[in-house]
């Protein structure tokens, strides 16, 4: 057992906070503010290999681990918590088509998407479809040498200023067994956008509904076979889950980095709020929370890059309580900033406000109970 | 002992509930979105006479006890937290006015205070002064028949759109007692205005930085004497307190009974969400905390309007109490929503960041945790 | 809205805590630890009326209300929390055989058990009906002018030690609308006792388990009519959960004075632990909540006196929250006294222990919120 | 990073369920109820290594890292956590003298020690230091080849039946650098013990006030040199603040195994419990956060094992967060028991009783976060 980074893991770290420093949280307020989508800047962390963490070399990825990745992310997010949490969404499609497209696929965007030349976006969720996912209405009706897409989508990250769309659509019969994933152009005739989404935070990403009317994919543009979309979707989103909640840990770490200073210099009844005993009792609960959720997070990426049978439910675990911990660490930080934390002058309001959507991505922590009880009350469960 | 509402006390709140949901709640989105302060809407508030519950019948206030004004105002902010928050503070500068003022300036001011005609602003905090309010450094020197202010004032609601200011400034030495307690008007000479801050919520009320620079204020708008300025604000506050609690348990209200509905119609997995046990169970505490705080913040209301000398505890209790729950149900009904939660179409997540400056506004929950423990360990302290 | 106690309740109050001074509080812990079950000392609370406080004049009760036998209560408990909770049940059986019970039955008991000559024990719960009480499986076959009753009961509070049962038994069908309600004589022939059981806490009260084989009970002693049975039972569980709460609260408040007093005395780091700003937040967030909680048991209890169709969801609330809320003040209570709170010496650990059971008793607390979450989930469902 | 166990981990945590499930587990209820001090359990835990585990080996112990004693720690407490607990001091105390002993000291009990031939108990706390240890006011005054030791110490665990006790008494002046550390024979002249301490929990170990009056104690008898003892003292509390979080774990561990199969088996309302989506949720994040807890004490223990600099504050966060996720868990898996949690015949309440004072003992949860806080808020600090 050993819980060191690696000298690489290190020099990973090292690169991505100076990127996170000097590239993103200078710009990250007004980013929020103003809901500009920094398309430059997530290529220039292309140029670092950033969008193409996990995805093998073959495409031009770095063939990084999960828990790598995970390493970077953290940093990352530490910078700006929407534009690192885009950024992941990236690679999880880069990978799944690096993992599941055909040949051609992968031929055709596979080196784009790895040097972010190309953005892409991953769509499952529709209007009537979000925990109960596989129940999606989404229809991909085979047509020849294509497949005819109809149906929407809904809170779809960069939809309308990405290139590249994963689409889960019903090939088949009801139930996850009927759905299958194409990679789909995201100007492709037929596919339309709704406006932006107006949302809490996230602002550094666009959201929007997307439309599918009669959009014509052609056959070689699955992902795996008819029906494998589903399992494909729900893989994507353990990894997902990996990453979502080490964006709620970077943002809590920058947000208890930020709160120390902040009491150090602070001054009340002519003593820093370092010097009142029941805060500092806060921040060190806060700390011990962050460690374990960090803690939490690297085990489940381990246990996912081993090909560990119960990675499900440990990237469950590692979810649900990350995201908790996340926004219960940036909410606390806010209220030590007292008034200046609820003006945007300040980082901590949106602190917890990007970290608050992360109880609900990638399945809701609701949801995220559904697995880790079923596994632990399965017959003949073992011990997590 | 009686927890009923009088027949009155019901035609109240029925009556501002009619004007929540018909002049507010249509518009709270969008005053939260562009950031509009509701002039026009806030003067009709005050023909209902709103504007001035618990000011005295002299002055055309209501002259209702705070225990009915709690009522009214929660109803209220069932339609517009943030425009209710700063109908509040309107009332406390109207009743300070009324009750500490000079015959001369009540006769300027109360009348036109009590209708909305006039608008107010309550100036206490500075940027160095925030919990630790009685070292504030504005000074009020004598200057034959006025005073001089100087020094600057932050976080002042309505800042910039509103017409007399009530200024705690200092005229004698270190401490509580040398602060007193001005109405000044708010466009003297000397007096200017800082940019509206871009808040977490509370958008409906322009907040702004106030500096005075050889404000020439005449000596008959001192209110009370020299010196009881720190005495009136503080009591000012015991009632600010209770307001801000009830707009957090009216929001609460607003929230619970709005996911409600949602959890009887929206449909996961084939079921209502109001038929999956967990969601039964986290309602059923929301409701339950709710009630416990509502309970808490009429308890502290009658308090006050007894002249209690644990009035003062009482409201700690109720804001520390409500202001906690209240934040607590709104986010836990966002969660409900899902992603539906996180997005402008619908008000959760603006329940959220508006209870957000509640747990910080008018004392901290550290500051309220202060006063109750201070209470609780003074010697010969009887039970609460 | 008055939440001022009446002189007469004041007085009462004086009177019960003077007795639990006198005779609860110093015979409390060996109470506890030899598993004493005191009967005089009940007895003689009987003398001041305590075994009958809201059963009617005409058997010798006080005919007080549940708000007024709530305060009486409360000052008993922070005597002895065990005794306290046992005298409750003697006073719901005492209240439901008066109520309920046939003339010649309320003749024959109904004076013996108001003065607490006779005492009582309430027979609902079975090994295998818990939470699921209308599912019980005691038989009550008519037989003649008698029912025979037949089956078992589990975790009856005196049992082995009192002189009369009320007991819950079938007549009918499944369901609640097949239950009927017996008073028997607690020696009857064909009752026997199970060994006391070893708990956690409650140990001034024997439990037992009690099994009937062919009991013979005189058809005269049914309550009520056949099939109102689970009603009753149900009609006496709101009471008892006002009780059961009000047990909580009044442990809490014995727990916060003393660790008050303690926090004065004790010093470590030479200092008061009542100046360490951290302990002091403590304190103060367990007075605020259990003040919260005292309401809420005061408001459902006036429910239950005006009759009104909510009682049973207030009655619920108030279990739920005061019962959590009680055991959570004496857990931090404990803590608060350090290694202290961990020995006998110290009565923190047996209020943790006592107040333990508190939210399992009478409905759980998961009942509570199912109870909770129907009414605010039903039809056209007003607010609470 | 590696969070598997090795083969040789796996080994060991085998060989000590056998040992828990076989010597503990079928006699923990009877140990706590007659509080029984299993000294032949002890003995034959000793025989296989368990009383010396991370002693040298010169001493006959198995020289494992803290790292493998927690995880063999914490499968014995699966069988009996207050056994555990006390194996745990008394490998605390081996591991002391063999690290800090003279050579003849050492000689004289090191292997007696390692076997479990000889029983150890550790002396530091005293009635008036408690949290502020250094403050302790036990004299040891040189005289000749002899110090006399004078003085009380309070809470030790063991105490009346062990034969080693290490004293720490103080040799020079006021604060930590005054004090040092001796081996003492438990049955030196001088030395008598106070009653057994009726415990709410931790029952089959004895704990007793020692009181010393001119104990002579041969000069060979100090660990390390004068004015070492407080920092030898603090040392020990490291590991030993990972023994007891581990004591939690894996006493927690114990309590979702049998609810898990409580949960499967209890029906109510014609559902297994297991069947009812509020128990789920509850049970999966009770799992979630004893994952969590375990990862934060294997980390801990992996930096005390690796001589990190910040060793303590890891081993402060393990202790709080794992103490107080342990007992929240037992009292979260009583709850799922209902009434059957509460009685003796099921081991719920023995968990919450035993976990308990984890939180307090080896420095109190209030002075972990002192240790964490202080840390973090130092000149310079690193993130942890």
């Amino acid at each position: 057992m050993n819980f060191e980074l690696s000298e690489d893991q290190i020099a990973f770290a090292d690169m991505a906070r100076a990127f996170a420093q000097n590239e993103l949280a200078p710009h990250a307020a007004e980013w929020d503010q103003e809901a500009i989508f920094p398309v430059d800047v997530i290529r220039k962390a292309g140029e670092l290999g950033f969008c193409s963490l996990y995805a093998p070399e073959s495409v031009g990825g770095l063939g990084l681990s999960r828990l790598d990745a995970s390493i970077i992310f953290e940093q990352l997010s530490m910078g700006c918590t929407s534009t690192t949490a885009y950024l992941t969404i990236h690679n999880m499609v880069t990978w799944m088509l690096a993992d599941f497209g055909t040949p051609d696929a992968v031929e055709q965007w596979g080196a784009k998407l790895a040097t972010g030349e190309l953005l892409g976006s991953y769509c499952l969720t529709e209007p009537n479809s979000g925990s109960d996912a596989a129940s999606l209405k989404t229809t991909a009706k085979r047509d020849g040498d294509h497949y005819l897409l109809n149906g929407s989508k809904m809170f779809i990250s960069g939809a309308g200023s990405t290139d590249v769309l994963i689409v889960m659509a019903r090939t088949g019969g009801e139930g996850a067994g009927g759905v299958s994933a194409f990679v789909v152009e995201a100007n492709a005739q037929g596919i339309s956008y709704g406006r932006k989404e107006a949302k809490m935070g996230w602002n550094s990403q666009p959201t929007r509904t997307i439309t599918f009317e009669d959009v014509r994919v052609p056959a070689h543009q699955i992902l795996g076979n008819e029906g494998d979309g589903f399992k494909i979707a729900m893989k994507g989103l353990d990894g997902g889950r990996i990453n979502i909640a080490t964006c709620s840990i970077g943002t809590a770490q920058q947000a208890i980095n930020e709160a120390r200073d902040y009491m150090r210099e602070r001054k009340q009844f002519g003593k820093r709020l370092a010097d009142f005993q029941a805060l500092q009792f806060r921040l060190a609960d806060m700390v011990t929370e962050l460690v374990a959720a960090r803690q939490m997070v690297r085990l489940a990426a381990t246990k996912l890059d081993a090909g560990d049978p119960d990675a499900i439910t440990y990237c469950a675990m590692a979810k649900r309580f990350a995201t908790d911990v996340g926004f219960k660490v940036c909410d606390e930080a806010l209220q030590l900033y007292g008034g200046n934390g609820y003006i945007k002058e300040y980082p901590m309001e949106r602190f917890v406000r990007d970290t608050r959507v992360h109880r609900i991505l990638e399945g809701t922590n609701e949801i995220m109970r559904l697995i880790i009880s079923r596994r632990v009350l399965a017959d003949g469960a073992a011990e997590l």
